[in-house]
């Protein structure tokens, strides 16, 4: 029997997602260890901000033995390039685990691949900022249009965390059908925000307020504004609609409504915008009052329609019986319309935002790279 | 620059999921030709009950030009083992498509993967008869216990054609997911009947009358006894419990409620079944009034649940609000009741069958093939 073949993982980001990744990895080295022993699959780095623990020999780390040192060490952090050099050194092929949302590191990923490195990442930033850089994403990596010796890259937990989001639209597109139309509900806040401002069958609080009670749950950004912009939504819909064939420039190249009143732009802090964004609930009061009215209720989504190349992000109407307004808790919701599935679309519902859940789609990109990558 | 890798496909049955495979399969070497030259995908095999057309020299056969063929061909059909032994001898890679229903044929996967052959299927059979048989499929497969140089098994179409139903439960337990519970439509016989017999907000037809229509219409199967003895939702109950890791022994090994009157199951005919089921309507009509009385609506579910690993198919009453009770049309709706995904359980939702969605699936897992056999 020859002996296995070496596959090695770094990580870089031990935050939330980080913490649950690496919990899943170990999970996943044991099943592979009893199920597929031909793998040896070894965690050789992991990096955060300010410190960085690496084996030279690229033996396996210990995840919680890692987690400690990083705390203890005094080592000073080397450049991230010196990083990677050492990675694409290591005698078998490397994935890198960017469990940021860093710009920066995402602008190198077109490097990382060249080099024969795989990325795979819940980091939205590589993938829905300027088109180049996807572009050359895509270039460069394997499962593009690079050569195998390259890397392979995959991002599931950008759009709908580990909801088989955008798998299921590649597949789509991989195997002839013509997308016509995907809507949803692409934010965990959102969605809970307007299903606790406007429930199905009446009541719900006022704006500010559920706002309030959103942060103190902990369903926002530390800064509430953060998610009320839009930006986050609009990345994700850059995203799709990049999948799907639209080449849009970035994710402020379409419309997106931002739900800060413009007299609320300049405050100093998120606090003194929650205090003082209760003065607009007579706003929000209107609009749910006017979709009361037709019998309908609000809901912030993302929407792409393929025959007129429009992109946009906002406040919308939908009917009481419509699945979108009937999303719970704080739950996604994506209806891909396509010519094969007809009036129906396919749907893909369930929780698009927590730890675990994100870090599971890290995981199972992860394990589609180490099977593409294993020797047959 | 290297010649391009040569991967050849042999597809068996060329009924309405063939046929729509075979259209998908010309599309995905069109596409494959543009971005990824190092790819030479063949069709080099079409066989059918009777005929088979063959490329001796394993060159590209056009599919126009074989579809016409296997209508005019005169010659003898090979033995289905002397095929597969062509095929064991192709210069590279062979994926066989089993577009059939056939057991016999499924039986023999673990033979063809044994030699290298890898399969994509949507027949049921091989994946939810005896338990014996499934393990020796995922024993010889390559992405099962069996070594790298055997082929791959997908079967994503088995269950919700081309809906992400498999490839969904396989990362969540891959990943250290803890399933417990599973329930959902999985019959788009079954969820036309029911969302036509008892709609949510009232109406519907006598239930003899609704399986007579659904027939006209084309919705179940020639004879419609197939549909309503409940044994094609318990292949797909077997599958996806096996997969979720409870080892059913058989579909029969759990209850599955027939629909088909105890004093029905003599008749000679499907015709005659259908003259006389609505002698049994006040049978369902009670149900669908007990029903009623709790605000509720009667469907046709299969559940799992992993802690008392029970499994079962039948009728069951569900809330109007419930997800299930809003289904529309023939769509399937599958839940995911998870650890990570909590209180809300991963949907996912849409057609789950008809020609093109169910080759989608087998298209689909043609290109993971692709993808894995692809040197690097």
């Amino acid at each position: 029997m020859s002996p296995p073949q070496q596959i090695f993982a770094a990580v870089v980001g031990v935050g939330g997602v980080g913490k649950a990744f690496l919990a899943q990895l170990d999970f996943v080295r044991q099943r592979l260890a009893k199920q597929n022993p031909a793998i040896d699959l070894r965690l050789v780095l992991v990096r955060r901000s300010t410190k960085q623990i690496a084996s030279k020999e690229f033996s396996h780390l210990d995840t919680n033995t890692v987690l400690k040192s990083l705390e203890s060490s005094n080592e000073a952090l080397p450049s991230f390039e010196d990083t990677v050099q050492h990675l694409s050194s290591a005698p078998g092929r490397v994935i890198l685990v960017d469990n940021t949302s860093d710009l920066k590191l995402a602008s190198t990923y077109p490097s990382i691949l060249a080099r024969g490195v795989s990325v795979v990442t819940p980091n939205k930033k590589g993938f829905s900022d300027n088109y180049k850089l996807w572009n050359d994403i895509f270039t460069a990596a394997a499962n593009g249009s690079g050569p195998s010796t390259n890397g392979y890259v995959f991002h599931e937990s950008t759009v709908g965390a580990g909801l088989p989001v955008l798998s299921s639209l590649r597949e789509l597109i991989d195997t002839g059908d013509e997308v016509t139309r995907i809507e949803g509900v692409f934010s965990g806040t959102m969605s809970f925000l307007f299903n606790s401002f406007m429930p199905v069958g009446g009541g719900g609080g006022a704006f500010g307020a559920e706002v309030a009670k959103a942060k103190e749950l902990g369903y926002t950004e530390p800064d509430p504004r953060d998610d009320l912009n839009g930006l986050d939504v609009a990345r994700k819909l850059t995203i799709l609609a990049r999948i799907a064939g639209l080449p849009v420039e970035s994710p402020t190249s379409f419309p997106v409504e931002s739900l800060i009143p413009k007299e609320l732009e300049s405050c100093q802090s998120g606090d003194e915008f929650l205090q003082r964004l209760p003065e607009f609930d007579g706003q929000m009061d209107s609009l749910k009052a006017a979709a009361a009215k037709e019998g309908k209720v609000v809901r912030f989504v993302g929407s792409i329609d393929m025959a007129t190349k429009s992109v946009k992000v906002g406040l919308q109407k939908f009917d009481v019986s419509h699945p979108i307004a009937a999303l719970k808790g704080s739950d996604n919701i994506i209806n891909f319309y396509t010519k094969r599935y007809g009036s129906n679309p396919l749907i893909i519902q369930g929780a698009g935002a927590g730890g675990d859940v994100t870090a599971m789609g890290v995981t199972a990109d992860l394990l589609k790279v180490v099977r593409l990558v294993q020797k047959n």
